[in-house]
């Protein structure tokens, strides 16, 4: 695959390169006297320079030679220089930041690189989102590599998105050259039983000889395992058992080891090395979902390499997780993911290597981070209007629009129970008063209405249920933050605070609100698409940190309870989900009924 | 990269391999009980099944519910199983086997691809000529993939070869589908010092996104190598020294551990990995060049494999190196490399690991070799008649063709040190009678007659000079493999064997042929291109004995002469050359008169 993420084609800048490293020209900078983290041989190697060039590597080794007047010295002694930290598997929405600040805040923890599955974008706008996504990351030094999402809608027939991906499109993307890859192929089902379309999609990005990477979240590591591996998947991300991935090693796919802010599986996957003692080769380490106030107050994946360091694994293995066997992952490590001549000039330097302290980046040979802060202005990036006007409902929301109809004093419902820190969910039932014809939430039992609005090609169809296990006493939370549709989710106690909530949003372009009593006590505006705004890291973290705070104001306790309310529309997850187009039963794929 | 190498696209059979492994479709074969050599973790398996479909692997573990009607059952109780061995460089003329033939001799020992780089057959006939090769090959199950020689002419300006290529040549063949790469850039000088040719070269690999494989022979490895490496080339094969192997790891390249059947650098250079304790996911095991005798007698990558293991190399760890590490190198590895699901099922069984006995050897699931035998029958390939009709000198060769006119009774002249199992020589002088006006071969200083006629382009071209060191009596010798123009190299005692020799191998189409006292003793006919033959291994392994022991007769009691000959006009290497256009002298590069 030719790679389009360096500063110069290596044939472009080759010559150059061969006449700095003998020493004929003179390097633009030299780094002196580094401990080496050589991820090729795993070794450390002391007192080496190294010189670059045309933002690549010339020479590694003892570079004196390569100093001429205007060569820039960097003193390294005593410190650690390894490649550029690369994230295999990540979907910048969920930090809410756009890509541009995403970049600001990842770069000084190391990352150069990141293999980006823009699903929740693309599910709300489609392939033409995505490029605004590649364009916001061009103001950065950032590798932004994009794999196609694959699974748009994620539940075909049961949610309205806003987009729909088909076997073309993707083969379309697969031309542009800032795509590596396919994204998650969530669809494992379709694979394991010949579905068509699901295959079609894989087979496009296998013709093109690009990556496709994985999503397999079944405990099964035998023939099921196997059929997806067969069909040419690459990678898998959802291990959370350390058997999950040594079976994935053992069956030539690379195991993505995720430490993200939601799903912490490392202390348990790492054990497929630390324990088995095989050859990690295989192993890489990704964030998957990461939200702001994770990537200010513990970093990326600096954070995530400290973390296998402490579970055991060797500093250099770990930092292999990150580097060399990411690009080999990805076959892009003749350009990416080791110190060495002729690739990219990305460069972490570490002052302590166990504890993965990050003192300065160098992406494509220029200093772009310092002691924890970006050196580099960032030009301004404006998402066009067509994707910050992203609320298409088609009417009013009134307290009327949240009328539920139903018989009698009292009717027995559905209701989905949400579980604090899990995925996935369990179907109960309540009987709930009925006041004036009109079915009613029940603090009491815990039993909150819950309203999906279409929000993306004003059909008009709006999803009815309840839920239990919020906790909270009075107001309602509204979100666009809705998985994977992002259609406008609304919960409350009251049909005027859920009117208030969505108003809000709407009003907004997008986010997350809480109200209570005709009051918007917290709301975190996210404009893009209705997932991300243009606000620095730590605004977001901060505006994220006084919204859960409201939530605790009106009775819910849970941790991150946005997070948990995000996943009420997941209809790809067991067990019972709302949509735009009503109550799945995720079990058996098929629409019940509210009303029993 | 798109491999097309294997049966069947993985695109177009997925969905059947997907339900193979589910058990609903019933599986070609299945493997039973075997202990696999699983080189993705560095681990023996005990009692796994494999299941395969379509020439690949479907399932690996246990594949009871895969066996259905008409599934064969292969019971490997007690063996072990192993990805096809590669061989990651290799010349296939040196073996003097036609390609067909080739593969016939190397399959069974487990090689189920190489990556070959037709070099000779390119400098006597060129692109064209490696075309017919790739033609011959695929009558076979080897996977012969191909990499475009980079150097033709080798030594430009110094000497005549049949054909030329240049960058537009390079860039044509990378749209071949069974180009994966580049041949190995000997030019490394011209890559050191910015040559424009030798750089184009490299850059339309580069640009194709294919590998550039490499040749750095020199013992430096500081700013050279560095500069070489930094041009893009992946891997070098000719390390001699472990610390030129490490140094090359070091610096992110592939260090391809060569042992042939002259060069046997394994000992040394194994090294590297056995005391260094390195990571050694960039070492592989090569072949470069095999005679017949050694492919007959020794094997050829199990040999090798062997060697290593010998040596302290891991079993498991010394199969990576011709599995899934040269796979990486040449980025192939999500379709040969491993036994895991999707990937080509190229498997080789062993009764004993550690001798590395290979009983049977599968290629795109079929089993093409049993207990040392190739199971199948090649359809027959006949080269083109351009091809075997390669003898164009343009007159008559006759003992006056030889005449070295000389004034006086005696002449000083320059003399090619031949030394017996080494690739250098050395300039020496001698004194030589001159008889009638005509320098004379002195048998008592053994110092012979040595003449290169042109025999690509009847240029008419001829190169005389004198030889020490094969110490025969009387006689001549005459050779087409001639490195690395190929012309008629005949060396002797008089003028009129000369011309016997030479005309014998006019008449035979090129080979190699000894001459004494007007008769014909021995001669290796090679009438493809005047450096193969399509005769099996142990018929050219029988006749390459014969006539080594008629080198021997007339009195040469060196080790393979033959070889030691053909480098006579290698004009890159050191001191004293002979070409098709006179004496070269090597560490200057310019033509020194023949008379001192």
């Amino acid at each position: 695959m030719i790679n389009q993420f360096c500063h110069s084609p290596l044939w472009e800048v080759s010559r150059n390169l061969s006449a700095v490293a003998q020493g004929s020209k003179p390097a633009d900078i030299v780094i002196t006297g580094a401990r080496l983290v050589n991820v090729c041989t795993k070794e450390i190697l002391p007192d080496t320079d190294l010189a670059i060039s045309s933002g690549r590597i010339a020479l590694v080794g003892d570079a004196a030679h390569c100093i001429g007047e205007g060569t820039e010295v960097i003193r390294a002694e005593g410190q650690y220089i390894a490649p550029g930290f690369l994230d295999g598997h990540i979907h910048v929405e969920s930090s809410m930041l756009s890509v541009g600040e995403y970049a600001r805040a990842v770069i000084p923890h190391g990352t150069v690189g990141i293999y980006m599955d823009p699903h929740e974008i693309c599910n709300v706008l489609g392939l033409e989102a995505v490029a605004c996504m590649a364009e916001d990351a061009k103001r950065t030094p950032l590798k932004a590599m994009i794999t196609t999402p694959s699974c748009v809608p994620a539940v075909p027939g049961f949610e309205d998105t806003g987009a729909f991906i088909g076997p073309a499109d993707v083969a379309k993307t697969m031309t542009w050259n800032n795509v590596v890859g396919l994204g998650e192929m969530m669809n494992f089902p379709g694979i394991l039983y010949s579905d068509d379309h699901a295959h079609q999609i894989v087979d496009e990005t296998l013709k093109a000889g690009k990556i496709v990477t994985g999503h397999y979240s079944m405990p099964e590591t035998g023939k099921g395992l196997n059929a997806y591996a067969a069909a040419g998947i690459r990678c898998c991300h959802e291990s959370t058992r350390a058997e999950d991935a040594l079976a994935k090693m053992r069956l030539g796919m690379y195991a993505m080891i995720r430490e993200g802010s939601a799903w912490r599986d490392l202390q348990e996957v790492i054990r497929s090395i630390t324990q088995h003692k095989i050859d990690s080769r295989l192993a890489v380490l990704v964030s998957d979902d990461t939200h702001p106030h994770t990537l200010v107050a513990q970093g990326h994946m600096d954070h995530i390499v400290r973390r296998a360091i402490e579970e055991g694994v060797d500093p250099v293995t770990a930092i292999q997780m990150v580097t060399i066997n990411c690009a080999q992952c990805f076959q892009m490590d003749h350009e990416l993911g080791s110190l060495s001549p002729g690739k990219c000039a990305d460069i972490v330097f570490l002052s302590d290597l166990e504890k993965v302290k990050v003192t300065r980046v160098l992406i494509d040979g220029v200093v772009v981070s310092m002691d924890g802060r970006m050196t580099q202005e960032l030009a301004p990036y404006t998402y066009p209007a067509w994707v910050t006007d992203s609320m298409h409902i088609g009417r009013s929301i009134t307290p009327e629009s949240f009328a539920i109809e139903a018989a009698g004093d009292t009717a027995g419902v559905r209701v989905i129970e949400v579980l604090s820190g899990k995925v996935g969910n369990l179907e109960t039932n309540a009987v709930l008063p009925v006041v004036g014809g009109r079915l009613q939430s029940d603090v009491l039992q815990d039993v909150l209405k819950t309203v999906v609005f279409e929000r993306h090609h004003e059909t008009g169809t709006t999803g009815f249920g309840f839920v239990k296990g919020f906790g909270i006493q009075s107001g309602a939370m509204a979100s666009t933050v809705a998985h994977d549709a992002h259609n406008l989710l609304v919960v409350g106690t009251n049909d005027e605070d859920m009117a208030l909530a969505a108003n809000t949003l709407i009003r907004y372009g997008g986010g997350m609100a809480v109200v209570q009593e005709g009051k918007v006590l917290g709301c975190v505006p996210l404009p893009i698409a209705g997932l991300m705004n243009d606000k620095p890291a730590a605004e977001m973290a901060a505006l994220v940190a006084e919204l859960e705070e409201t939530w605790a104001k009106i009775g819910c306790t849970m941790v991150s309870p946005f997070m948990t309310m995000a996943l009420i529309p997941l209809a790809c997850l067991p067990a019972l989900r709302l949509t735009n187009r009503g109550l799945v039963d995720c079990n058996t794929f098929s629409f019940v009924p509210l009303i029993l």
